[in-house]
Formats: C-alpha cells, sequence, structure tokens
C-alpha cells in the first residue's frame, strides 16, 4: 500500500509558493528517498485572492491556519507566515493534534521554543525549523546530528545576509554604511525599516537557536549581547585590512570555562580565515568541535529557494521517520528540536558583557603632539593590557589630529573599560573611542 | 527501563581507539541527546598484545572481527580494519544477524557498496558510512538528507587531503611536486607508497560515493576518470594565478544534459570562489543544488579525532533510530545508505572523456619566432574553440623557446584533443602540451 503524507502549507509569500512548487516539482525524487508520496493537501494565506507563484489545482484553499492544522488530509504542517502570535497558536493546536510541524520562523523559535518544544515532547510531536537559520545551509542538522559527538566549543556566523552585504560593499567599494543601506533596501535585501537585520536582532534570533544546538542550553535571547554595523566607517575596514584583518558582522555563542558568551557584534577576522573570504549576501557557520576541530559551512542564507530547500528537506525527513499504522502515522525516532532531549537541556551560566573575553581593535583620535603615543601605550600597561600592534595615522590635513590604532591582545572587556575610561580623560584624546572585537576563529 | 545500546568496534588503529574513546568520554552528552545509554561492549584488532590509546576496562577484548559481529552484547557493529576481503565479511554477517554497521572504508563502499545495499535493504538493516569521505565534515548526511529537495547539478571536492597540502605548499612556496611528496612522507600525511593519493585513486573512491548521494545512480567507480598531480608545476601554479586562478585538485560529479561526467583531476578555480582558499589538508566539498545554489562544506578530511567524530555521529543517529521491542532493537525509520531507496536508484548515462565539456588551460613551449602566435590561434579558431585569454611569456635565456599560455572557453574535449594533435604537430612547437581542466564553479 502506498504511503502518502499530506502537507499543509500555512502562508504563500515568496518562500510559502516556493514550498508548494518545490514539493510539487520534486514528489517524484521525494519518493525515490522517502518511499513516501508527499503531496500539498491544504494551504492558507493571509489574502486568498492575490494571484500566486504556485499551482494551486487539487489543493485545498482554506480561510484560517487554524483550518489548515484540522483539516483531516493534511499530516504535516509547514508553518511561513512568520510573526510570533498566529504562528504560535498554530504550534500549540497541531501539537494538540499530533501533527508535526515544519517552520522558518527564527523569531518564534528563539523567543517562545522553550514551552512550545516542552509541549510538543510531552506529545511526541516533532517540530523542525531548519530554514530559520542560515536559510538553505543544513547547518541546525549540522549541529544536531553531524556534529553530536563533539563537545562544541565555539560558533561562530555571518547570519545575517543584509548586514553580509553591507559590509561586502563598504570594504570592496569605499562606500559609506547609508549609502549601501539605501541601496539594498532598493535591491529588496533589506526593509524599509532596517533594523532588525542592522542592529543585529535578526542575527540574535539566530544565535540563540545556534547557542542551543550547540551547548543544549535553554533558549536565552535576552542574554545575548547584540551591537549592530551602523557605527562601522570605511576607514576602519581599511585600517583593519592593514593588520591583516576583515570585519564581519558575527554571531558569537562561545564556552569560556564552564559559561557561555552569546554576542553579536561586528568582529576583526584575520584574513586567512575562510569565513573572512564570505562575501555578499551569503552566510556562513564556523563550528569547532573538540573532535572534529573547525568546520564550515557555507550557503545562501535567504531567499525563496533556498529556504523552501531547507523546509523541504525537513518534511522529507518526517517522512522517512513516519510510520504508518492503520489509518494514523506516528513519529517515534525524530530527533529532538534542539538536538538534546527537552528535559536534558542544561543551563550554563551566560557571561555578562563586562566578563567576555575578547581581543580588541580601538581608533582614538589624539591631537598631533609629542608624547601622545607613550601616554596611551602607558596607560594599557598599567593595566594590564598587552598590545599586538599600534599605528599612527598621517593627519588628513594641518591641524585635523591623528588616528591612532590599536590591537589588543585578549583581556577582560572589564579592564579594558577601564582603559578606555582612562584613555578618553587625557587631555591629547579627542572624540569618542572606536572599538570592535576582535576574534582569531583559531 | 534504561534503553541501551552496545557498539562492537573491530580495528584499533589510531582511527578506532580514538572512537572507543569518544564514544566513552562524551557518553553522558550522547545519552543527553538520545536517552540512550551507548557503550562500547566488545572490540578486536588484528595485534590483541599492542598497547592501545585507549581505555579497555569492562570491555570484551575478542579474538575475532566475526566473533565482535556475533557478540551477544553487540547491537551495531564499528568496522574500522579498511581493506576489502574481511571488511566485506563482516558487513555481510553483521546484515545476516539484522545488526547495523558504521564504517569509514570508503574503498569497501565505493566498490562493493552496491550489492552489500542491496542485502542490507531486504533485511532492513542501516549501513552508514560519514566518515568514508571528507573525514569530519558532514557532507553526507548534506547529500542525503540536509539538501535532500534539490536535484544536485554539481558535486565538486577537495577531498584528498595530501594531494592538497602538496598542492598548498607548492603555490606558497615555490617548492617542487617531489620535494613536497617527501615532506608529506615524514609529516605522516602520505603513505610510504603515495600512489592512492597523488594518482587520484583515494580521491576517485570518494567522488563515486558522493556521486551516487548527489544523483541516485549506482556506484560506479570504474567509470570515474581519474588524473594525478605528479606533473604539476610551479610554474603552472604562477601562471594560473596570472590569469586569475588557483589549482585544485578537485573530484567533480557534474550533471551535464541527461548524463553525468565523474572526474578526479587537477582543476584551475577562480581565485574569488570560496573553495579556491581552502589550504593545506583541509578538505572541502562544493555542491550546488537547483533550489539552494551553491554550498561549500569544509573541515578536516581525516585523523584519528575528526574521523572518529563521523563515525560516533553516524551510531548516535542509529541510537536515535532505535525502538527497543522486548530484548530485540529495530531501526525502522533509518535513511537508505545512498540516500535513495536501493530499489529505486537510477543508472544515468556516464559520459565519456572524449564527450566532457571544460575550459583548459594549456601551456604550449614554442620557438621564439615572428608569426607563432598567429599559428597558433589560427588552429583553436579553424576546430572552433574560443579563447579566454592567451599569454606569452619571456624566454629564460636566449635561444630557450618561449611558454605561452592559453586559456579556452567550454568546449568539448573530443574537439580540445583535436586541437592538441593539430597544434603539436607545428614545427615550432616542442614538448608535450600541458592541459589542465577549469571549472569556473559558479
Amino acid at each position: 500500500m502506498t504511503q502518502r503524507l499530506g502537507i499543509g502549507v500555512i502562508g504563500l509569500g515568496t518562500v510559502g509558493a516556493a514550498t508548494v512548487d518545490l514539493i510539487q516539482s520534486t514528489s517524484a525524487e521525494l519518493f525515490r528517498r522517502s518511499g513516501v508520496q508527499i503531496q500539498v493537501t491544504a494551504v492558507t494565506a493571509r489574502d486568498l485572492s492575490k494571484p500566486r507563484d504556485c499551482d494551486l489545482s487539487g489543493v485545498n484553499v482554506l480561510p484560517s491556519p487554524i483550518d489548515v492544522v484540522q483539516h483531516a488530509e493534511v499530516d504535516v504542517v509547514v508553518e511561513l507566515i512568520g510573526g510570533e502570535t498566529v504562528a504560535k497558536d498554530i504550534l500549540l493546536r497541531a501539537i494538540e493534534l499530533g501533527k508535526p510541524v515544519v517552520t522558518a520562523n527564527k523569531a518564534l523559535v528563539a523567543l517562545h521554543g522553550g514551552p512550545l518544544f516542552d509541549k510538543a515532547a510531552k506529545a511526541a510531536v516533532p517540530i523542525k525549523f531548519e530554514a530559520a537559520v542560515a536559510g538553505g545551509i543544513p547547518v541546525i542538522k549540522a549541529l544536531k546530528e553531524g556534529l553530536s559527538a563533539n563537545q562544541i566549543e565555539l560558533v561562530a556566523g555571518i547570519i545575517n545576509g543584509t548586514g553580509n552585504f553591507i559590509l561586502t560593499e563598504m570594504r570592496d567599494k569605499a562606500r559609506a554604511f547609508e549609502d549601501v543601506l539605501k541601496e539594498a533596501q532598493a535591491l529588496g535585501y533589506a526593509e524599509a525599516d532596517p533594523t532588525f537585520d542592522v542592529e543585529g536582532i535578526d542575527a540574535a534570533h539566530k544565535l540563540t537557536i545556534l547557542a542551543s544546538l550547540a551547548f543544549g542550553i535553554p533558549l536565552s535571547f535576552e542574554a545575548v549581547f547584540t551591537e549592530g554595523i551602523a557605527h562601522l566607517t570605511v576607514d576602519d575596514m581599511h585600517y583593519a585590512q592593514e593588520f591583516g584583518y576583515r570585519i564581519k558582522h558575527l554571531g558569537v555563542a562561545k564556552r569560556v570555562g564552564d559559561g557561555v558568551e552569546l554576542r553579536v557584534h561586528p568582529t576583526l577576522i584575520p584574513a586567512s580565515r575562510l569565513i573572512a573570504h564570505v562575501n555578499g549576501v551569503m552566510n556562513a557557520v564556523l563550528i569547532q568541535g573538540h573532535a572534529v576541530g573547525n568546520t564550515l559551512h557555507y550557503g545562501a542564507g535567504a531567499g525563496a529557494n533556498p529556504t523552501a530547500s531547507a523546509v523541504v528537506a525537513d518534511v522529507l525527513d518526517l517522512a522517512r521517520d513516519a510510520q504508518f499504522e492503520q489509518g494514523s502515522v506516528v513519529w517515534p525516532g525524530s530527533v529532538s528540536p534542539l538536538g538534546f532531549l527537552q528535559d536534558q537541556m542544561n543551563a550554563l551560566p551566560l557571561r555578562s558583557p563586562e566578563q567576555f573575553r575578547c581581543a580588541y581593535y580601538l581608533r582614538i583620535h589624539v591631537l598631533d603632539e609629542v608624547g601622545v603615543m607613550s601616554q596611551l601605550t602607558a596607560v594599557f600597561a598599567e593595566n594590564g593590557i598587552s598590545l599586538e600592534g599600534i599605528k599612527q595615522k598621517e593627519p588628513t590635513h594641518e591641524g585635523a589630529g591623528v588616528s591612532v590604532i590599536l590591537i589588543t591582545q585578549v583581556c577582560e572587556e572589564r579592564a579594558l573599560n577601564k582603559v578606555i575610561d582612562a584613555v578618553s580623560a587625557l587631555p591629547a584624546v579627542q572624540d569618542e573611542i572606536v572599538r570592535i572585537r576582535v576574534e582569531t576563529l583559531k
């Protein structure tokens, strides 16, 4: 008897339409892989009168998300509407009905995943969200399964394509942040309100998820330190380059001692690292495991088709796990949403920014006077912070003052804050000191 | 009741010892992930009297591989002895007994996988071999599961670390092939007989496996065109660089029309591609899917711990899939060895070298005479092959002749062979013409 799985797709925006299309156009291949006939049986969208880029003939077009969840021919629910309210209701109802959910909704997972996954575990309902982080790159699967024998030490990712596009353009073409942002908005890479992307909130959602997958800790969005890219300048990019670095906006989840640091910020990376060469809208996630060493996972982090690729892979996983028993389907072998059993999540101490251990790039604007360099370096020495390098840039014109660029060795952020206060108080120092974190990613 | 899985490890070389150690040292974490107590219950090795880098207290040390397979406390067999004869017997006996096998044995899979997997499918016994290709990088899982919604168009991998180490040293330090090979042997990267690595046979085994996973075609080692790296020179690397390329030894599996090209050879890659920056012993596999676009999977391709990382991840997958039923274990939801159901493998036409479509780098040594360039280019034009670039190098000394470097546009290899014959016949052309394939990997 042929085994069939009915898929209900909620949301028919670009990703939803691409998902419907991908399931339909690859159904023969999905069967070759799973032995299951996977079929879109029901859909809904906010405005059902809009024309869609997918073929809905033979598909039940239903008025509301809950109608899709409850439909008798829907075995698996695909949630692609985003947002937190309706999406949460969809998951809750699906769990009640014992129907697995595939979602691309990073905010939902990062902010509400804990209690939702607890409920799902009790009901033995699989929840999958490969598309929620780094789009088409199967990095969630790598953390949950492919690298599961490792104690993960570090995850560092370029996980916001808009931000990476902006930084790449700034560096390659010496264009200012605001200028590139406008282009990104025109190209559709950035929203009219770009806050989510350029302030790092989107990356913080994704980092929250990656950190739970890496360390088996509860989802802790509120603990992520987040700094955006709007203050970066082309000068800083060029100075970083003179020291052998590139600047990328990274999400970093790092095991330090018995605790964990979760932070999103612009970061100097040695130009020799592979991830330093990830440009444009592309994403990449570096994962460091105690047995495997460094791995890098690179690909398209957004876009309708790459996202649909991840969504449909999740659907196929469910089809392979499914066991068909007289008219019903069960999913005994499915992997837990976060890779660890829900009742085995362990909170680790989350370190505050004051405790972060990092190296730092500093740009200090000073009067062009004799002895300034020596005053600066003395402050660092007094506070026990070693310097990896220091360079004074030529003044752009008479009386303009000069920029001094310093790169420190690794120190505690608390100590660096003290140094910055002390340096700022020097009479020769003008303007605010620019600080960018440095990660060697060795 | 606690669910337990007994693991039998056959072979206690560096990888075997690292595997035993990794299972033992991470057992608490493996339990957090699966809810199963995973335990090494039996081992064997060729010489049982040798000291081992792992703790065997409480482990049954048995005289032979088949003893391990048959042991009552062994639920899953881990085969790490390599070779084809005994290893094959191990798999056959395990399949008979309904015990899943995890192996790192690429030759076994590439050469004997077809009939073995057929038997395993009939007996519903999972076989897993993530460690067989690209060591610790979960690239087999990516092809089977993470990117399973894609029609794969291209797989191109740096899948032999020894070869990549040699090419990296040649390029970075202008050292000759033979010289670096000796160092690689001293460092333990290359065997005393380096044929497997430098002639591309090891890469061809791995490419065979990747191609089956990518296209759902039967394992076809004998169809892989294989060319090694021993003939490459530092000059060619520098000339390639002048045209914006780097030379890597790639395994390429490419869908072309309704057929497939399987080839291992040195390849010029545009320096702007991420994979062009994969250096030293590291591996990386580029996968191009119709929905996801290009993804890259990078990490350690060899070494005891990275290989053990992949082996133990396979073991954990089995633990998650396992269903414990009154004293026995069954594995209903496991993914097929090659990602497609064994009875759904489809042979696609495998193109012969004459049919390959590629661009080519050619180095032609000619007498330093007027009109030679025009004679050369005329032959290409007459045969309908367009040139992307051409450069004449200065002669190294009076009367030495000059090297002409050409890069063609994409053409059929058959046509190129004709051109090479015609060019070789020109009176001004001396020595054999050097030919290296070019892939843009767009």
